[in-house]
């Protein structure tokens, strides 16, 4: 099942897509819903699958990214938050702060929540997941060397494009996941090269904070990661998912 | 005017505050409302009187606290973020997270935003506050130096206790804030020590990320941080505002 959010002209409302169409529900996708009218996905307005009251995010959880920027291996999940104003469309366009120097792209396999997960075992975490989409990472690398704290490099408006749906039927174990600029391959890897897999990520975050319905984790990105100049598009592809894509302005 | 935010025993109401009782709104107190019921004051259980979509968090703002942490005056905002499930009500218990290892106390002056807030100027920053109380950025100080980011430190459920009203009257620049420890004064600082004051912080935050109505900016913790322990009594007491009292357990 493909869980889309979609403008439908006069609001915002959950469906359900599949390659022509999508089938509007009546409530959101974590509790009991109906299906409700269908519209064509050809000119549908995607936007972000998941409304997170927090995106957690990971830092440094593929072996090849941490070596790429000089990290140590982390021995636990290393954890920091993006804002929900940082949330960007399928589509939407990437714009480079003024002021903010060099600013990268980092593709990501996102984990949406799919109930409240509050201390669950590694065992039971992937039972509170919705399912899975696409993320970028987007970072202003030189506030982030600067700050310390990544809060600012990764926080500006915009910075989180998150789509183009959630996939609610899907292992996550062993995923080839994609980033293309221009459509030249800058990053490849499989999730399986996570150090931390989405159950012990789910389940160690859980233990620090209470996950809600909607609440997205971004995995971390694998190694390739590069700057993003006005004009590029950017895309991040992962198997079973789809491919989210937003042109830089 | 002092905004509450107050469970009425069916759901949570935000009302105006006097010494002896709690005139509910019809509304949120951001745009147009009515008065409606009058309640109590006494065993009224009052709530973070915000809903933030986040809470930004200024870290090293008062030259002292800098001092006692061993870091350089910044020469430009740091900010981090805590998750909106870290709030906690007036009179709400802290609790220790198993294993987290030693949790500090750090009174705050927060800052809850009235109205949309982009990249507004220094000058403009105040017109867009609805008000100010107090915070406690309670922190896991050895997982803060061991992650390097402060999320998992400062982001576990109920370390950010709130209240307890956001005083909509008030002039933070040169305001008494102090802290006690079971009654015995931990803290004690004036506003005016800020690195940056409020208007300052507002209009840097907002460069980055555009501020909601609610959203809540917590400015930073004077010199004297310290250790909580189970069964302490831990209150931030603000001129102007009054005394978050909450207990450890």
């Amino acid at each position: 099942m493909r869980v889309v959010r979609v403008f439908t002209g006069e609001d915002v409302r959950y469906g359900l897509a599949d390659a022509a169409s999508i089938t509007l529900i009546t409530d959101e996708p974590f509790s009991a819903w109906e299906t409700d009218d269908v519209i064509s996905m050809t000119g549908a307005r995607l936007m972000p699958p998941a409304m997170p009251t927090k995106i957690v995010c990971v830092g440094i959880n593929y072996k090849q990214h941490a070596r790429e920027m000089g990290h140590d291996l982390p021995t636990e999940p290393l954890i920091f938050l993006k804002p929900p104003t940082s949330m960007n469309a399928p589509g939407g366009e990437i714009h480079l702060p003024p002021g903010a120097g060099r600013v990268d792209y980092e593709g990501e396999l996102a984990v949406v929540i799919g109930k409240r997960t509050h201390r669950v075992s590694v065992d039971e975490a992937l039972s509170h997941v919705l399912g899975y989409t696409c993320a970028n990472d987007v970072t202003a690398r030189d506030l982030q060397k600067r700050d310390g704290q990544w809060t600012r490099a990764k926080g500006f408006d915009g910075f989180c494009p998150l789509g183009p749906w959630v996939e609610t039927d899907l292992d996550p174990s062993d995923l080839q996941i994609e980033t293309f600029v221009n459509g030249e391959l800058r990053q490849s890897a499989r999730t399986s090269d996570m150090i931390f897999d989405v159950a012990t990520l789910v389940s160690a975050i859980s233990h620090t904070m209470t996950l809600l319905p909607g609440d997205t984790v971004l995995t971390g990105t694998p190694s390739g990661v590069g700057e993003l100049h006005a004009g590029d598009t950017v895309e991040v592809r992962i198997q079973g998912i789809g491919s989210l894509s937003n042109r830089v302005v």
